[in-house]
C-alpha cells in the first residue's frame, strides 16, 4: 500500500440555480477584478455567460471576457489571456466551461504572475511558486479540471500537448449545476463519461488490492456512470443522471480514487499524443486506445483485471478461466464504448489508417518529455508504446 | 435529490512516518507559537507526543502543552485551554489524539479568538467568526474530526452535551500512520468502527436513492469496515485494515457521503443524551441506539432497509416479502454489533436498566435543544423519543 497525500480543498456548490452564487463565491475568495474565460458561443447562446458577467456586474466586481478556448486549449490563447491579464490588473480568472477552458484558465493564471513563458512549466523546466486564484462554473462534466491540479495545453508549434501539476492551480471554487449540461451532445456527453470512467481506470489498475477502500469506491463510480450515460443518452433532460455524471466527473479526478494505489496514466499519455497530431475528442481518443492498453498489459496482475471485469462489468466469474474472465472484461468494456457511440481503435477515431510514420512519430514524443517511458502498472518503453499504438490501429 | 455544498479542504498526510511532517505541516498553514493538546498518558507513553513536540522545537516552533481531555470532552477544559491559548498569545491549537481531543481543540480554537463564553456555540445564541488554525496527528479513527466542521462538549454543568458546527474550524492538516493505531484496544477499535459506519448511516437513509453516487460510495465504505474490523480485531498490528479504518473513518464524515441525500443524525442525538448522562462510550451508545431506531422507523422507506440489507449486510433478498429483508437486514447488523463485542441494547451498555426517569430526562434534554424534534428520515417527536429509548432499554 503506497503513502498518500489527500488534498481537495475545492468547495463545490451544487445544485440547480447554483450559478446565481458565482458572485458571492468570488468575492468570498477575493475577487476583485475577474477574467472570465470561456470557449465558443454556446455559453454566450444558453444565456449563461451574460447572466454570471451580469451578476459580477452587479456585486460591484469588474470583468474583462476572454473567449475563444478550443478542445485541447492553445498555448497561443494562454498567451493572450496572460498578456490581457497582466494589462488589465485582473485579480482572479473565472472558467465558464469545461476541461479545456479550466485548464487554458489555470496556465492564465500561472503565467500571470510569472516573470518567465509560462510553456517553462509544462516543459518542467520551473515549478510555479504563485498563481492567481481560479474558479469555475463548469458546464461539461468530463475532464475533472474544476477539483485537480492538473491541466494540459497544446503547443500548435510542435502539436505538443504537455501537462503540469500544482496544488496552486486547484480551483477554489466550483458551481455545478447539472441542468447546464441537458444541451450537451451526445458525441460530447459520450466522450466525457468516457474521460472520468478512464481518471478512475487509470489507477484502478494495480499490483495489489491492498487499498480496499479506493477500489470500491472507484468501482461504486465506475458502475454509476455506466448506468447513467445510458439514461441521460435515451434523456438528455434526465437531471438526476446529469447529477450523477456531473459530481462522478469531480470524485473521479479529485484524488480520491487515487489514495493508496499505483498512478498509471499511460492510456492518458497515448493519447495526448494522438490528440496532439489529429485534435479529436480526448475522451474518444481514450476509447480508441484503452482496449489494446489492456490487453497488451493484463497479464502484468490478471486478478485485478478478472475483479474489474465481475464488478464494474458485470461479466460471470469463470473461475476455472480467470485470464478468459479478463479478457471478457476488457470485452464488454469495448462494447460499452460502441454502445455509446465511442470509438474502440485509432481507423475508428481518426476516420483511416495510421501510418508507420504517424506511430513512430507519436512514439517519439510520448517518450521524449520528461520522462522517456509511461505507465506504472506495466511501464512502457519505446516498443511497447509502438505495440500499442498498433494493435490499437 | 438535494443541492449540496462539498468542502473539504484538510490536507490528508497519509502513511508510516507520516507524524515526521507535523512541524512542517504547522509551519506551511502558519503556526509559530502552538498549544499541543492531547488525551491521557497514552500519547506520552508511545512516544508520539515528544517525537511531536522536540520536532517542532527543533523546527524554531514554540510549544505549550495542554493534556488531560477525557471522552466526552468537558467544557471546563476547554476554557482552561482558552485561558491558557490566550495567556500565551499561540497561533495555532495541534491535536494529538481523536475525536474529544480534536472537538476540544476546535472548541478551544473559537474561544481564543471569542470575547464571550465559547458555549455560546453550542447554545447556538451566537456564530463563530473567527477561529485559530486547527491541525491533527491522529491516533483513533472513529469521530471523523478530523475532516470534519463539527465538535461536540459536554458542559458538565448540567450533563448536557451539544454540538457545533463551522467550517472555520475544520482542521488544516490532518495526519494519519495507522501504525500509530496499532495498540489500540479492542474495545475502542470496536467502537471507533461503529461510529464511523454510523456516520454514513445517518446519511444513507433517505426517501429516495436519487443520489446512486452517493448510494454506492457509502456502501462500499460500509463492507470495507465490517470487513476490516474483524481482521484487526484478529490481528491488531494489520497495516493494511488498520489503514482501511483510518481513511474510512474520514471519508465517512467529511462530507462525500452526505452528497445530495438527507442527513438525519436522531441516532446521534439519542446517544448523545445517553452519554451526557452515563458517560459511556460514544460508539457503544450508537450500538445500543441503532438497532431500535431502525426498527422503529424502516418502514418509511422499506425498499433503502431492503437495499440496505442486501448490499451492505450480505442478507439475500426474498422479493416476496420486503419487510422480512429489511429486518433481517437490521438483525445482521445487530449480529455484527454483538460480533465485534458491542452491546445491542442500552442494558447492555450500562450494566442494568435504565429507568423511566432517566429516559424522561433523556427526552428532555433531547428536545430542548435548538430543534425540539430529531431526525430527517422520519421526524421524531418527545414520543417517538422515549418509544425508541423505551424499545432499546
Amino acid at each position: 500500500m503506497k503513502d498518500f497525500i489527500y488534498y481537495a480543498p475545492t468547495e463545490v456548490v451544487f445544485g440547480r440555480e447554483s450559478e446565481d452564487k458565482t458572485a458571492d463565491e468570488v468575492k468570498k475568495y477575493g475577487g476583485h477584478k475577474v477574467l472570465v474565460h470561456y470557449g465558443g458561443q454556446s455559453a454566450r447562446r444558453s444565456g449563461l455567460l451574460d447572466k454570471v458577467c451580469h451578476q459580477l456586474n452587479e456585486s460591484g466586481i469588474e470583468v474583462v471576457e476572454l473567449g475563444g478556448v478550443v478542445p485541447n486549449p492553445r498555448l497561443s490563447k494562454v498567451r493572450e489571456g496572460i498578456a490581457l491579464a497582466r494589462r488589465e490588473g485582473v485579480d482572479f480568472i473565472l472558467a465558464v466551461g469545461g476541461g479545456s477552458v479550466i485548464d487554458s484558465a489555470k496556465a492564465i493564471a500561472y503565467g500571470a504572475v510569472y516573470d518567465g513563458d509560462v510553456w517553462d512549466f509544462y516543459l518542467h523546466r520551473a515549478e510555479a511558486v504563485a498563481c492567481l486564484p481560479v474558479g469555475v462554473v463548469l458546464t461539461i462534466p468530463a475532464a475533472g479540471s474544476e477539483m485537480s491540479e492538473a491541466s494540459v495545453v497544446t503547443n500548435e508549434d510542435g502539436d505538443i500537448k504537455l501537462g503540469y501539476s500544482s496544488d496552486l492551480s486547484r480551483p477554489r471554487f466550483a458551481i455545478m449545476n447539472p441542468e447546464r449540461t441537458f444541451t450537451l451532445p451526445a458525441w460530447q456527453t459520450a466522450a466525457g463519461v468516457t474521460d472520468i470512467m478512464m481518471h478512475i481506470m487509470e489507477r484502478y489498475f494495480t499490483h495489489d488490492d491492498d487499498m480496499t477502500l479506493t477500489t470500491e469506491i472507484a468501482e461504486g463510480i465506475l458502475r454509476t456512470m455506466k448506468d447513467s450515460v445510458f439514461a441521460v443518452l435515451k434523456n438528455p433532460s434526465d437531471y438526476r443522471h446529469r447529477a450523477q455524471i456531473m459530481w462522478g466527473g469531480s470524485v473521479a479526478h479529485n484524488g480520491l480514487t487515487g489514495c493508496g494505489v499505483l498512478d498509471d496514466w499511460a492510456t492518458h499519455q497515448l493519447e495526448h499524443e494522438l490528440s496532439g497530431m489529429f485534435d479529436v475528442t480526448h475522451g474518444a481518443g481514450l476509447a480508441a486506445v484503452w482496449p489494446s492498453w489492456a490487453r497488451y498489459v493484463y497479464r502484468e496482475n490478471v486478478s485485478r483485471f478478472v475483479r474489474f471485469a465481475v464488478k464494474v462489468m458485470g461479466v460471470e466469474n469463470d473461475f476455472s478461466d480467470p485470464e478468459g474472465t479478463a479478457l471478457r472484461g476488457i470485452e464488454a468494456m469495448e462494447r460499452f464504448y460502441r454502445a455509446i457511440g465511442m470509438p474502440v481503435n485509432i481507423h475508428e477515431l481518426i476516420g483511416r489508417e495510421v501510418t508507420d510514420e504517424e506511430i513512430h512519430e507519436m512514439v517519439r514524443k510520448c517518450s521524449r518529455g520528461y520522462k522517456t517511458t509511461q505507465g506504472q502498472f506495466k511501464v512502457l518503453d519505446t516498443n511497447d508504446m509502438e505495440a500499442i499504438y498498433k494493435m490499437a490501429r
